[in-house]
């Protein structure tokens, strides 16, 4: 158990975690579901099939919505001259050469026309990337996170997403990692400080009422 | 146990956690020691004195090598207007007002004439402040990280140095957490994919061969 | 005059300067107007009555309208280790400390509760301060620009806003200069490339219709 | 004139614009030289030849001093969903598509291999990009800046240079824009707040010190 019951009793006690709730305005961002990291036989590569199955139910219930959705993928330019501090820790990255195949989309979760690619060359979303520009253009204030790894990738992305001021929705079900520890206290962590850590059937449900509230509108603009 | 000693293998097999080693022109940032943070009496207070006695040491050997110091405060401006979503999950640190007495630093361990005092409103140091700033005016490419806490604001302070471009070198000894978990399971993921994790020996070793090396330097110049 | 009309003609042809618009939910930042840049007896204080006319209607109406308003002023922490590359090139600025007379509001313009004060370092307000997650957390789309000076706080707050995806309002009577050909160089190249340039009138109008629908909303709120 | 004689007085009696000076890394920065800037067939287009023979210079001296070098474009993604408002202002930038004709490099300044490429969505060659990282991790301190608009995309990279920490200097010969008064106005701003404005001669003799002394510590260097 990453996090014992002792420390979750006392974390509560002094009154971390309280509930974040959902803003009016959500978007989807997936965190690097990419053939290095999805596909078994990449050096970094595990298996996230369950995660990769909840995150395409989130996907398909976001596209009927119509809310922004986002792809990340990590790697470098060829030359990884735009390489921060990570490729010194992970020398193996230096394959994670952005329209190579390690840094493909995997197939079960590609991005559609319309939907946001952003290239990264670390761990947040946000660092050195036009994502918040683009979220602050369709006036996001909550955002829903999927993909891997927990403890690194996404992460850091909700660390950075509370700190711009948007409500971070980790979909526990949608969110994997290569093992259990990192993943269940990283999850600990973001649920405690700054992120809502909720499941795949209560996102779904938001999405649901997002789609019916658009629907809405839209009908009374056409009634004008 | 944070982490499994199969996750610790596994980790390594694949070829996470490569040393850093250290650059040429370390600074020193000391997160949150702050009264509401140290003083077991505030809510969210916790006993750090071993840390706290390691980070005097590092204050110590530092001011001598002359390298630029930091020290962050954690907090807001009264009324709480510059908060992001932190304060939603935490709410009892509407308390946390500048110029309070949660926010002074722990005396043992307060800045001295010279050091540059950050205040932030959310977990890291780079978020929202100068500090990124200050490192590049003096050309720093190595941050020691001491402070609390281990899972949050040391964690997303070494993050973003890693992304920025700094070798984050993280003290054991000198960071602190209010359990064992957190800061066990937030030590292997950072060693792993963006920093170092030092010890404070090799620390203050480091330190005096870059007080050496300025003493040198100032004696060829003046030799002119 | 600062732009031949040749080279109006030119932008025109070209196709630069679009209307932008406004937007739903704009906010009001008053730039830098502080003691020692509004009071002539400073060294870098100029007789700016007529813009701070126009910003205290802004404020007054923006108060009314309850839209987040912000105030910036620009300095440094005693000691100025925070400073970057501007107080080389601008040494007497080592005078302008946070907290001392030469930061002072003035008073014609002073913020009330409620209001975010930014202090900041260099020219934008959005470098190194909460500046943006304010406006995040608000849902901000259009950001309103008074204050000084036009080619240097104000243009460089402007330049940032369009990229971090505001639309920048930038109100001619309200925001001024020491010199006549830096604010009329600057208006145009905003015009051109990043904002509207806006009349006071019509920022009023504005202001009052966002009043007006803000208690629209608040009957039919309160109508349940 | 852009600007008067009695403006440019003031200024230099309020004690604004004393001279940075270069410090000891310097890196160079071309900005935006491609095609549908520097072809005047494109609507955008505007003809640079001489300060693009003035950049080859440039480039030619800091390869050979082997400086870090970059080079910016300016563009969106297919679908532009990276956009931030400058694409309001000036719809027919949606043509700017990363990988079309319109943003290849001008074949006379186009990079060489160890280069970096920042394709970028704002005028900033810092905004949503990871060039700060790789300015950080080479330790540079000093920012020689070539290309164009001088009241655009320079000066925007610029004023972030000088925020961010670096030296901004920008070579006159270098820089250019579609008309006189925009260049000379932010020429004048640039030089009299946040950069040294300097002449290709001194720059192209700073490179020649800087691979003086580069060759002389690798001769240290070899002989142990």
């Amino acid at each position: 158990m990453a996090v014992s019951q002792e420390t979750k009793r006392d974390y509560s006690r002094r009154g971390y975690g309280i509930r974040l709730g959902w803003g009016k305005r959500p978007a989807l961002v997936v965190i690097d579901f990419q053939r290095c990291l999805t596909d078994e036989s990449y050096q970094y590569g595990h298996n996230y099939d369950d995660e990769i199955a909840a995150t395409a139910e989130l996907l398909s219930e976001a596209r009927r919505a119509r809310i922004p959705i986002a792809h990340t993928v990590i790697g470098y330019t060829p030359g990884t001259l735009d390489a921060g501090i990570m490729l010194i820790k992970i020398p193996g990255m230096k394959d994670f050469i952005f329209g190579s195949e390690a840094t493909e989309f995997d197939a079960r979760v590609a991005p559609t026309a319309g939907e946001l690619i952003i290239e990264k060359t670390t761990q947040s979303a946000f660092f050195g990337t036009p994502f918040n520009t683009y979220l602050t253009m369709r006036s996001v204030d909550t955002l829903i996170v999927a993909g891997c790894t927990a403890s690194g990738c996404v992460r850091a992305t909700v660390t950075d997403a509370s700190a711009y001021g948007y409500r971070p929705m980790v979909v526990a079900e949608a969110v994997g990692d290569i093992a259990d520890e990192p993943r269940d206290g990283s999850f600990f962590d973001m649920e405690s400080k700054v992120a809502d850590v909720v499941t795949l059937a209560e996102t779904l449900d938001e999405l649901r009422s997002v789609a019916a509230l658009g629907r809405a509108d839209e009908a009374i603009a056409a009634r004008g």
